[in-house]
């Protein structure tokens, strides 16, 4: 995979970084986007949809990680929707470089504006790492725009892409959202209210002792609402500062 | 603590158990309610309200194991209210026998009529180990008539039980509960619609690598909703298969 006589043009910054678990490169810039341990987490939290005729929508995409990650695993279509022209870019030129440009389609827009492209109903699920911090007139911005855009919800509102997602998918078809667990209250409340019933909750922690500081969810759209499961705790970290057993697993493979 | 010359008969059956962190003793009867360790982890969950002018209330109280447990960090009364009459004589015998008569009061109703004997509104803290069942026409009920009422919603529900809760509570009062993973989002949109935002959540695992099966959850009467910390996990039992350390703390102390 990724004969370098086919790489395309990195821009000024970029450089191509590999996640050994899954043997796809993916174009990074630090002064653009870098994926974080949340886009491989959430990778391998979605189970990815198994039938050929399937069909899997990564919403706020950024430079295409999470869904390069599960591309090997799943076995229909990928569409990756992100708003930044930048960061379509780059994942557009990722999915060029891991030759996967029959699995995968990318489209710079709006997510709200995705049924311009994609069937209502029609989704068998979605994968989400949406910008994490509400858009307060007090909250502090990364100064660059790229990263603020990636981060704090100035183009897009959790409410947005939720609804979108429902929107999106077909009855029980599947929405996994990553996401802070201090956000857990308002995600449940706009899923219910959107037809998302969350099914498998997964908390991850820093390590022993410390509060969660990342959430995985699972939803079904139509799905009733008992059954929730809290999945097994994940570290981040060890006793000793390295990265856990599962972590490792998730990042280098076997 | 508990001069034997004072302590009152026991019915047959039962027996006096000792929480030994808290130097509490508590009668018990496997035919009619034992306390969990469920009450012992609500017990060390709640923070206790500090002042001496304050009041907790403990609803669904069984035999009183929670908020006995936690009479020793309270400084204010402490109001149990239980349903089941034979219960309720446990828990009073229970109060005299760790000599907190001046401290506990027990009302033996149902806690819909509570506010006949507590005004709305008064309360600075509500513990509350709730049935976890719901009654529902096909849920196999033990048959023992004691622990089917103690474990099913069959004299209360989970919204009668967060209403009258939020009911009782003055503004920025607490209330803690203990209850099932699968219970969070019914708990979380009835704690919302009853004006109880959830601020901490606490997941207890029974070991590393199993899913949750108890959570403990603090919320405030009309709190922001911004701010929920997920706690540190907790593991009931270590590699070995003994209660890990800070449960074991919690049953025998430093």
């Amino acid at each position: 995979m990724g004969d370098y006589l086919t790489t395309p043009e990195l821009l000024p910054g970029e450089r191509i970084d590999q996640l050994y678990s899954e043997d796809i490169q993916i174009i990074q810039s630090p002064q653009v986007f870098s994926f974080s341990l949340d886009a491989v987490l959430l990778a391998n939290f979605a189970k990815p949809p198994m039938k050929q005729a399937s069909t899997l929508v990564d919403l706020c995409a950024g430079n295409g990680a999470v869904s390069l990650f599960m591309a090997p695993r799943v076995k229909g279509k990928i569409a990756m929707v992100e708003i930044q022209p930048r960061l379509a870019d780059m994942a557009r030129r990722s999915v060029a470089l891991n030759q996967l440009d029959q699995q995968i389609t990318v489209y710079q827009q709006d997510l709200a504006t995705i049924f311009d492209q994609i069937h209502k109903d029609s989704i068998d699920a979605v994968v989400c790492n949406p910008p994490y911090f509400a858009d307060l007139p007090d909250s502090k911005k990364n100064p660059n725009q790229y990263l603020a855009i990636a981060r704090h919800e100035i183009a897009t509102s959790l409410e947005t892409v939720i609804s979108v997602t429902s929107g999106l998918l077909k009855t029980n078809g599947k929405a996994y959202f990553v996401h802070r667990p201090d956000r857990l209250p308002e995600l449940m409340s706009m899923m219910q209210k959107h037809r998302l019933a969350v099914k498998r909750l997964q908390f991850v922690y820093p390590k022993v002792g410390k509060d969660a500081n990342i959430m995985l969810v699972e939803a079904i759209k139509d799905g009733g609402t008992s059954g929730l499961k809290v999945l097994p705790s994940l570290m981040t970290y060890d006793e000793s500062g390295e990265y856990s057993a599962p972590v490792k697993k998730m990042l280098y493979g076997d």
